[in-house]
């Protein structure tokens, strides 16, 4: 059967796509077998329980993506989903999630602050786990909402840095690192126990 | 109470120290406050549920590495493990399998390729989760039992050097990554179905 589109409550800050699948696809890869490989999107890691990143994945990237379970993804970016990508969506029974945030370049650089805010809310809230976090190189935009996740887990901002380099290597930002400094996060008080690093 | 050692199964390839924790203490941070901040070892990240990397850990990472709620560290350095250390997995109920890789450069380079199965096999038993795999940078001999262990996940090559070289950076050394190609992972057929990349 065919997936159906859910109408969304869009904001001013996320556009969201919702699907029902009524029957899951199964997956493309077929049962194991020898030769079987899967290719990550560039960038790939796990965040944390429930919570990946990455850069833009496309269709060589799927039959690794269906791997994951995903029940949402966030797109970082303002540019239209491709058709492709919307498609596995759909048939993955997969929600997205978009947050356009542009691609600045310093110095011309403005980090829209609410929007990142509004990307953490729906990173944190377990209901749309497990999720994965991209933009188009899961560097700059990314690395950003990843970095204000780890201020709410408490990571010192050396760790947050150290994290935030590794995907942005020589493209790291001194501006990305500011903004995740300055971010407060004194509004969010409530953070799911699963994280790793709150767990008991 | 104090921590009791138990007696372990010593290998030719693998050190133990195995704690029986009568009395787990209770995290030395206290409630949380505001000021509370955690600070992972470097080259911290999660491999996948269960597995976390890191470079050595030293005692300003133990706060952190505790909310983790780790039962095992695999470690794969020949050098004797600090006496805080151990106190620090004995009084946390944390079991330390020892797998000693020198840490050659090139062009000395010389990867035990039986020490590297034998520290995977650890590795990818779940009863040994959740485990934190470290060496002294987290970049070389944790790099390659992590790229092993994608390939027991088929990543395709690219995506693992991808990630080999996000953690090793400028010190990436081809000799690892030939020595991951080249790793013969056909003798390991059963892999916990928990991985995420191999859930379905």
């Amino acid at each position: 059967m065919k997936a159906v589109e859910i109408p969304s409550g869009d904001s001013d800050t996320c556009r969201t796509i919702g699907v029902a699948v009524v029957s899951k696809s199964p997956p493309a890869t077929g049962d194991y077998d020898d030769d079987l490989q899967f290719t990550p999107p560039f960038n790939f890691a796990m965040v944390d329980h429930g919570i990946y990143r990455s850069g833009f994945p496309d269709p060589t990237n799927f039959s690794f993506i269906q791997t994951l379970g995903l029940r949402s993804i966030v797109y970082l970016c303002p540019e239209p989903y491709p058709e492709a990508n919307v498609e596995f969506l759909r048939s993955n029974g997969i929600r997205l999630f978009q947050f356009g945030v542009d691609g600045s370049k310093e110095p011309f650089v403005n980090i829209p602050e609410e929007t990142i805010r509004e990307a953490l809310k729906t990173v944190i809230d377990i209901r749309n786990h497990p999720l994965l976090i991209h933009c188009k190189r899961g560097k700059h935009r990314t690395g950003c909402v990843v970095g204000c996740l780890r201020k709410l887990q408490r990571w010192c901002l050396t760790s947050i840095f150290d994290e935030y380099q590794r995907f942005a290597a020589v493209k790291a930002r001194v501006s990305d690192q500011r903004f995740m400094e300055l971010f407060d996060v004194s509004t969010f008080k409530h953070i799911p126990k699963e994280f790793s690093c709150l767990k008991r």
